[in-house]
């Protein structure tokens, strides 16, 4: 890509094979990771540029594919060795899982670099990776528009005091609730969220799975569904789809504010909720903007009470 | 009560004395029952009659406090003997709870007996006790508008046949996830709520806790979210609360259409949400219309995109 992007998301963070156990069967070799999920789904939207590693086994094919989608992959860093690997069974219902299997490999020694071209993106999201590591991407990008990030129990539990160091440099961070919880050390969503917003970020998006979605800020709390799916077959990836949607719709606004993030929202949940109905990111590679204003529409719907 | 009832809404269902064990005390006593929540929270909006059944041990003043808020109680029969009893527990963050001990006593026998005043119905609210006892009801009712009944998995295990029956006849379902699944056979919250709603009912009400509430019917899916409250303090009776709420506005309304049924919707989510602020009934005792106005407002919020 020589063209300049109009509107660049930076997307950090994994890129892997996921061995999956659905309900629906078993799929070796599907390829995954936050960052893929992100990218995909931001791509619908606005020019993402990838900062992730993969192995000397990555298809390049996968890589075109995500060129041809308007996805900068100049930022992934092959190295020698093998990508990151993830295996784990979801339960019939597809209501938990179980991590049958995690290997780091290229990624254990991943160390985000930005490529001179990236410097100037407007959307930032700091996807699952290791706090410092979030640090070292933000003090390489010249005045984000918005900086979102994620985290997972892991880090919260192991590095609290880095991540509490991300937390105040971001303008927006989207987690889960279970996440919310444990950061906060406090059940009580509302007054979690409060404890959070103290920490620093102006807005605190909070996933809830098949329940939808929260958003707390200074203007209040927002509240968007999850979009009632009858065929769900898997669940991985759809809050990363969720986080990339995001940033993607924020990254075409004319500003960041209120309106525009309860707008993108919605955005990113009708957005997530393909995700689900498909193995890896099948369902979104073959989405149209018409699929998603039509789904969006309809989510709309599920709320919209006349006057 | 000699005046007419100008909105009436037939409430069946327990009254009782619950013990709780709340993370905020120990509160033995308390007067509950399904009924007695759902004719408080009908009472806001229209004029509650109540069939239950109660001992000698139910306090008079408690009946007249009834009355006092323009609850009719002539169809609550006082028998030998002493009030349905429950005790539960809750977790400390109100997320589960368990049963210490249920005890029936007159309510092992009660078999509804309605006055001839309440025939004329035009709303009634068939609570969660046996099947059996609901279709006697539906027997004493000329012509009502709307019927909804509630359940619990007790007789969905164990009288399926009986509870088909009502469901059959009734116009709106209000049952929580669980027992949704649990009477549809089937985990999707959607393909079940179409099994449900080919059993029968035109309308499909499935309550989800803190996750709000979901309508199903002939018109699509409605949403409603739960309230964020900061201090929640008892979530006993929320559920009957709700359905109170959601009959009493109806009984308010025009005509019962998929409209006015998603405005009730609204209406039930928020008066079931100052329930949980108060132990027992003592938070929906002192509601004033504005404190409900005031709250639907900022539920609606919660939804709220502008255009």
């Amino acid at each position: 890509m020589t063209q300049r992007a109009k509107n660049p998301v930076l997307i950090v963070g994994s890129m892997a094979f996921d061995d999956l156990t659905l309900p629906s069967g078993v799929f070796p070799n599907v390829v995954g990771g936050a960052a893929t999920y992100a990218a995909m789904a931001a791509s619908l939207f606005a020019e993402p540029r990838v900062v992730a590693i993969i192995g000397t086994d990555f298809p390049d094919d996968v890589l075109r594919d995500l060129n041809a989608r308007g996805i900068d992959t100049s930022g992934i860093e092959r190295a020698d060795g093998k990508t990151f690997r993830w295996a784990g069974r979801y339960s019939d219902n597809l209501a938990s899982r179980e991590t049958l299997s995690t290997e780091l490999n290229v990624f254990a020694d991943f160390r985000p670099k930005l490529p001179d071209s990236y410097v100037d993106s407007g959307c930032v999201l700091l996807g699952n990776i290791q706090p410092e590591l979030q640090l070292e991407v933000l003090d390489q990008v010249a005045n984000p528009r918005i900086v979102a990030a994620d985290t997972m129990n892991f880090w919260i539990a192991g590095e609290r005091p880095a991540l509490t160091r991300v937390i105040k440099r971001v303008e927006a961070l989207v987690i889960n609730d279970e996440e919310l919880r444990q950061l906060a050390e406090e059940h009580n969503i509302k007054r979690a969220a409060q404890a959070v917003l103290a920490m620093g970020p102006q807005h605190l998006v909070v996933k809830r799975g098949e329940y939808g979605a929260m958003l707390f800020d200074s203007e209040g709390i927002f509240f968007v569904p999850a979009f009632p799916l009858e065929d769900e077959r898997d669940p991985t990836g759809a809050g990363d789809t969720f986080a990339g949607a995001l940033m993607g719709v924020l990254a075409q606004a004319p500003r960041i504010d209120g309106a525009h993030l309860r707008r993108a929202l919605m955005t990113a949940a009708t957005v997530a909720s393909f995700c689900v109905e498909g193995v890896g990111t099948a369902r979104l590679a073959e989405l149209s903007p018409s699929d998603v204003q039509q789904r969006l529409d309809e989510l709309r719907n599920l709320v919209y009470l006349e006057n």
